[in-house]
């Protein structure tokens, strides 16, 4: 075999409890080849929009018919629809409450179906653990070589929520905070449509979302407003600044980023998900 | 190969330091197919009753031979004796010092050994790490085929604790918490028999434990009261009530839990393991 | 196929972001059958000495030929050098910021290799996460059995830093504090060269490196003073003393530790990395 099937897991599930590793018996006991790897576990409980976030960032680095699992699930036990989705990046599997927004906007539709065929399910479900009674007997099949098609019946657009705000104005690029990440660098909602070695092009919505519009900048004469703070230019590297300094950067998915060399941006300018980012030429 | 063998390792050594990987080198190094499985390493340190639940909700979804690794060892060193287990529903090495009393009290035994084959360890002991120097290299041989009756001499029962506490009264039933997990929810040694549309069966041990006894209750009149709070009603799931509520609910492992719907119980109430709930008609 | 290719990953990236998955998707892109092992992502951000410290006390318990990735890289877009390493224990892919210190310490070096070849990267690079586009498509060829002599242009030596500091004086052995480890054990960098019944034999510097130097103590005699607290005798194991009561003893890597029985002997005695260690007989 060239190929172990492939499975991904992201969740709010934490890894103190058991939960993660109950989930991965599920699946290795139908997929027994199956190779799993953790996205993260440490998403905030219930935060649909961190985890659609962290997936952004992670699935397009697998390889085509790995299937992404993703169990943050605040609605458990209530009418939300369990579902998969196909996409010739990858299949997704998880509760149908907005976590593959960001997926959608960028992936061609294959596929959607509810999981519904009690075939894929425990014998038992519960009320309260869907991801070990509905969603992991859901992603095995899949990386065994059943089509998700075969999970259950077709359904409509699955819900999502709208894209982070960015706007084109006379006074610059409005865009938002999206994540703060485990060093501290911030990632804003502007990102990146192509870079030269002296100008910034940007675009304001995602990079794979064209929408035509986008702002050319020097790169160097760019500011950057964030909670009242302004900080000069647009840099390529964090080794631009003394260790322990402020800057403004493209990060590594191609988003205009806030990070403090060797330091925590989040902590240091007060930066949460959410909070307005401009960026002026 | 139809199935990769599989372990899975609960410890209380953190994700910190190279503990665990070093442990899985080990395991590698013997069975080089081997397919290993995090239970949890967040395990609060040396706690064996812990370690005993997380590891009793856990294994049950593993397919049977799966070898179960749990090193929460608080006398390395001293004369506690390494054993592994065997069971119907998968094997066990670990420290005999109680961690594996769920385990006994749900499983028939079919063989119980002493780690003492110097071939099954490696060639230089330390005093203060068997997870890598016993426990580890025991773990490998059965998923690679050995049986564990080849790892040691027979020894007779092994250490276990008490069970939960839970009784019957003309009160209601009394039992403790077991447990807090990452979300807050709190799971109680109450568990469930049967389960209908409007009635709780209710038993004073874990559920697989068959004492005989067992109370019914209407879901809907029932009171459970904890830390000085009363709470009405016994819930199927968290969508029962609005966010922020606090509700009694039937968890995932049949235990009757303690929840705030996207909050958390434990810090709400303040509740530790060992408190008291009462569960009244 | 005997053996899974294996390839550790110790990082400094967390694991609520995706970063860590980002890399073992590329990896397994590349090195479908690729079994990854995770030695530690909670490596302090930027901390160099720690990751080195933790890769050297797992790495030997892995097979040769094992493929062990380090990203712990403050000079992310510097001019410092992306470097794969071969040594008779195994292939090292890192920065060559000198966190490979202790593995050169120890190791021969076979060959050593700038990662120059644009084959053995992604098409596109950040400027910010080489781990993702520099380092995991450099670890995952040799994986596949490609030669690392093939991933570059061979260099000289690699950045060291200097050992962690040791002196044998006329008044004991004087080191310093290497690592205080999940459960608070604090580790020295007084190396064990043999062991008796009743002496220690100690050796200023780690003990694969041979200076020729070495002190016989008897171990029930010596005197351990550390952050203006003397602590008397080294032992074999936590259980020679009662729970909560200090101890020295001779850890698992055969390097002198301070410990609390069942507690935390750097919370205890509020000890760090640097702070200085004497050992008197």
């Amino acid at each position: 075999m060239d190929r172990l099937p492939l499975v991904t897991l992201t969740t709010d599930f934490g890894t103190v409890d058991g939960y993660v590793g109950t989930m991965k018996g599920v699946i290795l006991t139908i997929a027994p080849t199956a190779h799993l790897v953790d996205i993260s576990h440490e998403i905030a409980p219930q935060n649909i929009r961190q985890a659609a976030y962290v997936l952004y960032t992670s699935y397009p680095f697998f390889p085509p018919g790995t299937v992404h699992l993703v169990v943050v699930d605040p609605g458990v036990g209530s009418a939300r629809r369990p579902i998969a989705l196909r996409t010739p990046a990858g299949d997704f599997v998880a509760p149908d409450n907005g976590v593959l927004s960001y997926v959608m906007a960028r992936e061609p539709v294959e596929a959607l179906v509810e999981l519904s065929d009690p075939r894929y399910r425990l014998p038992q479900i519960s009320h309260t653990f869907h991801g070990r009674d509905i969603f992991a007997p859901a992603a095995a099949p899949p990386a065994a070589g059943v089509p998700i098609t075969s999970l259950g019946s077709p359904v409509p657009a699955p819900l999502t929520f709208s894209p982070p705000s960015v706007e084109i104005t006379p006074v610059g690029i409005i865009g938002e905070v999206l994540h703060a990440d485990h060093f501290g660098n911030v990632i804003t909602s502007i990102g990146l449509l192509a870079w030269s070695e002296s100008d910034l092009i940007l675009t304001p919505a995602f990079r794979d979302v064209q929408r035509g519009e986008s702002v050319r900048f020097r790169a160097a004469g760019a500011t950057v407003t964030v909670a009242g703070q302004e900080i000069a230019g647009v840099h390529r590297t964090y080794a631009k600044v003394a260790a322990g300094e402020t800057l403004a950067l493209v990060g590594s998915e191609g988003h205009l980023e806030i990070a403090v060399r060797e330091g925590s941006a989040a902590q240091r300018l007060g930066l949460h998900p959410g909070d307005t980012v401009i960026l002026r030429p």
